[in-house]
């Protein structure tokens, strides 16, 4: 359907990449993907997921976004170093529940695991994808931005790569938006670290909808 | 993939709706649509809708939201009646604009005169979805209500269900949340009216990434 407003898609060898997972089942099989290939993610995969990120509804379609994709091994290094200790504290009490009560959920044990796996690897993790969020009234227009973080988790399925959110970078979110470049008016909301996953997709759990 | 943890999904006459649509296409193609049918929308493709929903990420996957799909005539005269007016009230100063100057841009026009279209067409949309987040810190969880919302926009765009997402129910939100039968820790922070479309799917305008 041609539309003048349209984005300009160029051709290229990753246009079809993805293309033919099947939307429900795709939503069914997002899930966070934490233990990642340190190899890297082409440029265009990178905008192809971004791109779907725009494609989120937003309150009179102001588009209120900004994407910082973050490759730089040092860079990724000063994420990461700033990222680790937050984790660790912010985990810490879970991990202690974990460790003296017997009956704490499989499910729970599992995906600290690779919680602390992400945090300690993160430097590793080939792409740290900012999504930043112009704010209105002083906050940030997180109804806008969050649909659009799905839309690029969602499309990291799609095409095949593994992505989680995070948005305990805002510990430091003033010192990495500066050092990011961004403008007092959009500051980060959150952290994907992308790459190719190690695990395999699945369906989540979830408790039943009733 | 058996997991012991996932909701139990009965077959149906409606499993397979929507199964084909592809999850990028889908992405690209999913645009507010507010002009719906009157007609009544099956209660499984609801719950279709909703159960994608509940596939969105959350810290850790507490998942904080509720559902509400009010489909009773008169419960939806109900919401309609108190939106209406908050609605007019709410575009009045946009509709000025867009009367006083010639160079206002025509998607915005279209997108206003559907706006308006369902402001006074609500008690007509056969479901009024409402989603509802717990609060944590005393603030209902966005973080993750909004994706959940996200899914399901996208699920109806599957299904070949129209849906678009407003909060200026807001306006009335105590009022309505009591009417609904919501815990004080769980407001609803979204109304999705959803039915089947008069318009087509397509591509919406988007600025390109860069």
């Amino acid at each position: 359907m041609p539309d003048p407003d349209a984005p300009d898609i160029r051709p290229s060898e990753f246009d079809r990449l993805g293309e033919d997972v099947p939307l429900l089942e795709g939503i069914r099989t997002t899930r966070a993907i934490r233990r990642l290939r340190p190899d890297p993610v082409p440029r265009e995969v990178i905008r192809k997921v971004c791109e779907a990120g725009t494609f989120a509804p937003s309150g009179g379609n102001r588009q209120p976004w900004r994407f910082i994709a973050v490759t730089d091994p040092e860079r990724r290094q000063w994420v990461a170093d700033r990222y680790r200790p937050r984790f660790h504290a912010y985990i810490a009490p879970a991990q202690e529940r974990a460790s003296e009560d017997p009956e704490f959920p499989e499910a729970r044990r599992r995906m600290q695991r690779a919680a602390i796996h992400l945090a300690d690897h993160l430097h590793e993790a080939p792409v740290h994808l900012f999504v930043a969020a112009y704010t209105r009234g002083g906050k940030p227009q997180l109804q806008a931005a969050m649909p659009c973080i799905q839309n690029v988790l969602l499309a990291c399925r799609a095409v095949g790569l593994g992505a989680s959110l995070t948005t305990l970078h805002t510990g430091f979110g003033e010192e990495c938006d500066r050092w990011l470049g961004l403008p007092d008016n959009c500051p980060s909301c959150a952290l994907i670290p992308i790459g190719w996953p190690i695990g395999k997709y699945g369906r989540p759990p979830r408790r039943p909808l009733s």
